[in-house]
């Protein structure tokens, strides 16, 4: 993903932010994954901005991406960096902290604070590495649902997401209907296809061929930092647009003044994707990126059944958005949501942004994202005031 | 590349056929390469269907792509596949080899019986490896030239081909303008785009990653197996469509009732790539990959200009073919290459193809594509008898 969206507007940060940490289900009382299998106890990392009001009903929660974390908003103390949606979430932006409780969870699976296959596993007092159980997208949800039980959040007036977070929104409001009153899902689907589990399956065969990967259990030796790169550098291309990659690399040459006929680098395009390629393998463990990216290829709403009938259950409101160059989670994905979504009666407001920056729009396109967004909270907001407008759609 | 196309009609074969090799470029009369270095002797395999004519003017050049062959027809002996444009060559199709004598060229740096980083250096009698001279498309175009010298032709009737293919012809119609009276270009662009480029340099550094690479020097020992399968599992997603992947795997298990909660492999299109890849790896020597992709990525025809300026002394009439859901060499990289052929007053018929085969649809469009092809060979074949007809386009 892109990182280095700023925020569009000069709109005050929610400034220094810490990490929190929610540890449950201990043996007695183990997450019962979509597996069969137990997993306990477990830790979910998260963030929080702004307050949670009474009757704690200003909550949203913000799912994250295949490789993101918790910290959406804001500075870790001496960090220049803000989290990644710091252009969505603050006083007075979309998701305005003056007026809602901002919970960021990171994910089952992850290794950025949460319990994942790096984590010790008590038994062993070892990293877990593949004797981690298999997370899918529903146990995220499922400990997510652990975590606000926690904080006492019986209902989250919104939860919203791009990407992978979308597909956690979805799952919240089919899984969970009576504890989520909207979401927002922004370049999502509601199965991964053949394409999109094509190309997660170079990165892991990348990371999987890695002599250093050792079947996992790598932890205090040589990372399998190869394998993890080259699914990195994929990742990056499917991220951006054909266009995008065009207007910011084009054929530019690096350090040369003309091409070196040799198989050193030439081109921009190619140390970009080394450099973000070398941050990542410092920040991420390859045996998470294995479990993440298999739990997005798992994820079918419709795996039994008719996509419209998943929804009989769900009560929330829902903002659809896509992008015109994403060819990763394409529009056409998000439109057969909306048609199975509204099939069901359901309120749905959806929009395709008009943006070359590929899948990476959702981190990037903060202006007319926030648009949108803003619009359909205050909508909301009102209508549980005064009750629904007779035409709710924007 | 799909290879899987078979003749969509049922016309014959041209039959038995064989590789044939031609040697040229002693020391004394090297190959002056685009980087300026020497390269000598030179080999090309080729391979020829249907009879030179007296005056040598029904020849047409076929040209492959980044990891194809010369072998484009026919059945070699023993063989139960035939070559790779079966169903485009043979008697009364496309390249009707009643009517034309159809020459298809291995390229220089390639690993199918012409000169490549796997051949032995006359002067170590040891493998090239990287020591063989970076090689581009003009230098590719440059050896075709002194086989076509070699086999008497001075003009080809046409030149053809898809992907690589077509940068070749389209080489040939700016370099050589007296050499070539018509060029077929399909699914192919005038220049390679950021994103082409990172997808082959992913696949680059996925071969020099691995650490049987031995930085080329691995013949007769291992082979950097691991790195060339990566390489061609990220080519195989590149050469079809999410559309394509949807409809021949979509979320099909392999073997399984149901899904492995594991990471050996749960889905059809992930078994796919596994099963390609470890073919192509048994087929292709993983320098040719190096040198061939990076040569693709070396091209640009407007790199000291402009594109329509290059046209200025090109004779030859075109015929530019794209498909829909190509994504790898889009079609409005097509028409910016028409446009640019137009500007100069080039006879150019154009046409988009409705296809869902992505890039490889120039090997599996055969219908469709043999329609226009012969259209344009027929009309070419009577311009020349009777003169131009008043509207030439198709």
């Amino acid at each position: 993903m892109n990182t280095s969206s700023s925020p569009s507007v000069d709109l005050p940060s929610v400034g220094t932010v810490e990490a929190q940490y929610f540890t449950c289900c201990e043996p007695a009382n183990e997450l019962v994954l979509k597996s069969g299998l137990k997993l306990g106890p477990i830790t979910l990392a998260y963030e929080t901005y702004g307050q949670l009001n009474e009757d704690k009903s200003n909550a949203i929660l913000i799912c994250h991406t295949l490789t993101s974390d918790a910290h959406a908003a804001g500075f870790h103390p001496g960090d220049k960096k803000p989290g990644w949606w710091e252009g969505m979430i603050g006083p007075g932006k979309a998701f305005d902290t003056n007026k809602y409780f901002v919970l960021s969870s990171n994910v089952l699976g992850s290794c950025k604070g949460s319990t994942g296959p790096a984590s010790i596993n008590p038994s062993t007092n070892k990293p877990y590495g593949l004797s981690l159980p298999f997370i899918t997208i529903e146990d995220m949800v499922a400990a997510q649902k652990k975590l606000a039980d926690h904080l006492g959040i019986r209902k989250f007036f919104s939860i919203a997401g791009g990407s992978m977070g979308g597909l956690q929104a979805l799952i919240w409001a089919v899984h969970y209907p009576e504890a989520i009153h909207s979401a927002i899902l922004i370049a999502t689907n509601y199965r991964h296809t053949a394409q999109q589990i094509a190309l997660h399956e170079v990165g892991r065969q990348a990371i999987m061929s890695d002599s250093d990967w050792q079947n996992g259990d790598y932890y205090g030796k040589t990372i399998p930092a190869k394998g993890l790169a080259l699914a990195r550098m994929i990742g990056h291309i499917t991220y951006m647009s054909d266009k995008s990659m065009d207007e910011k690399f084009g054929r530019k040459l690096i350090g040369k003044e003309k091409l070196g006929y040799d198989f050193s680098h030439d081109f921009e395009v190619e140390n970009y994707l080394k450099y973000r390629a070398s941050n990542f393998v410092q920040r991420f463990d390859a045996n998470s990126y294995l479990y993440i990216s298999k739990a997005l290829d798992y994820f079918d709403l419709a795996e039994d059944g008719e996509l419209t009938d998943k929804f009989k259950k769900t009560l929330a409101h829902f903002l659809v958005i896509s992008f015109t160059s994403d060819w990763l989670y394409p529009s056409y994905q998000s439109k057969e949501l909306v048609r199975a979504l509204k099939a069901n009666d359901l309120d749905v407001s959806d929009c395709e942004i008009n943006s070359t920056y590929g899948h990476d729009a959702f981190l990037v396109e903060i202006e007319s994202q926030s648009k949108l967004v803003k619009h359909f909270l205050n909508r909301l907001q009102k209508e549980k005031s005064h009750g629904p407008s007779p035409n709710p759609s924007i």
